[in-house]
């Protein structure tokens, strides 16, 4: 059998939404005892580290690779960090990880592996809009690099259809530009022009950006890399306020019908 | 118009899943900052507050009163926190303030007003046993004291049916005892018995539990008030390793099929 000892330590953590007020302590501790850490080169520029820690970073789109590389250097014995923005557990660097150990070899599952819970980008977005997901609610990435667009539609239906809040992740990006816009077309279908929509970019971030809007108002171009978008379902409303942003929530109650 | 000069300021902030090491260091220093502190006891107790704080600890089922009298308490020029465990946007307190400022009077609606994102139980949760959250998911309350019961089966027989993994919220009281089992139930209707389901318990605290078994194998008895439990999708998977707990996690990749 082909295992290494003394095997290292892979731990994946998540920054939180951007700032280092959304860190929690448990990953900000895991991040100082790293010798290598591996990420997105922008998740890892938020980090202050020490000259002694070794910082590899790759492109957005080499998930597998990096998964591959880490655990690689932890089975050789390192102390290693792989960085998520948000929670490493949500569309992020948790699951690629655990994809490369099962078909690597032996040794990688030997590694001592953990995962550190994050604030994901849907929270950090919800709350700076008031509570929009306080009711039931599901998180979507429209990525079609994984999963054909047709499984993509089904489930924006099946959610939209049974009252479920949505949250859309990946919404776009340079080579998927048109997603979100489809996206936005097959809700119409269902839902009411009035459903509440929120743009949120860099929430929590001193550029952060909110904008809220209707499902017949929303247009692709709302969006960019950085942004989450919300989709209410019917019961999510807007609370006005004199010389204030309105609230935007989701009453936790639901009628007799599904809305 | 019944103004009061000056509002006070609100805070709604989430502790995390229970250890103060995932606790953001932003609702840290908003606990900090607070003068008056509302919330279910057992949450207020996890923090370490200053003689000069007062503490105003209710039952948990006292959410919308407690929402009022926090409310009122900053409209009167307190500087006032509201304190959940979690994430407070998630089946927690930030809906409830949303609801009884939007039915309170005018002065309610021109407090200073946030909402502080945190680590909601489903996300630490996964990050205990792997990556389960990794692909599309939705997060489900199975309390049926604010929506019909026939709503909640609607929406898990739609998020199977759409391959979402689940998060159940609420999955039993000593007021709610048959919810969670009739789920296990409505759930087989539509997914095979050798789906992955995770009974995870007080994640990230020293007592933590975490149970993976199969949904044919799964029983409400396995879960208490304090758990979150997670359905896998037909992809969910186990990565066996010597010596340690299998990983749990959902590929983030869907094949032509939904599963």
């Amino acid at each position: 059998m082909a295992t290494a000892e003394p095997a290292g330590h892979l731990v994946v953590v998540g920054t939180g939404p951007g700032p280092a007020a959304h860190m929690t302590p448990e990953a900000t501790a895991a991040v100082a005892g790293a010798e290598w850490l591996f990420g997105y080169g922008p998740y890892l520029d938020r980090l202050a580290l020490r000259p002694d820690q070794l910082r590899v970073a790759s492109d957005n789109r080499e998930e597998l690779d990096r998964a591959r590389a880490a655990l690689a250097a932890a089975a050789d014995g390192r102390r290693v960090a792989v960085v998520s923005g948000g929670d490493p557990g949500v569309f992020a660097m948790a699951a690629a990880v655990c994809e490369a150990m099962e078909a690597g070899p032996a040794a990688w599952r030997q590694v001592d592996f953990s995962v550190l819970p994050g604030v994901t980008a849907m929270l950090a977005v919800a709350a700076s809009v008031g509570a929009p997901l306080g009711a039931d609610f599901c998180a979507l990435s429209l990525s079609d690099n994984l999963k054909p667009w047709a499984v993509i539609e089904r489930r924006l239906l099946a959610a939209a259809d049974a009252g479920f809040v949505m949250a859309l992740y990946n919404p776009v990006s340079r080579a998927r530009p048109w997603q979100l816009g489809r996206a936005f077309g097959v809700l119409r279908r269902v839902l009411p022009d009035e459903v509440v929509v929120v743009f949120g970019r860099a929430a929590g971030r001193p550029d952060a950006r909110m904008q809220i809007t209707t499902l017949g108002e929303a247009r692709a171009g709302m969006a960019d890399m950085a942004t989450c978008v919300l989709i209410g379902s019917r019961s999510t409303r807007l609370i006005a306020r004199p010389g204030r942003p309105p609230l935007v929530y989701s009453p936790r109650s639901v009628g007799g019908e599904v809305s």
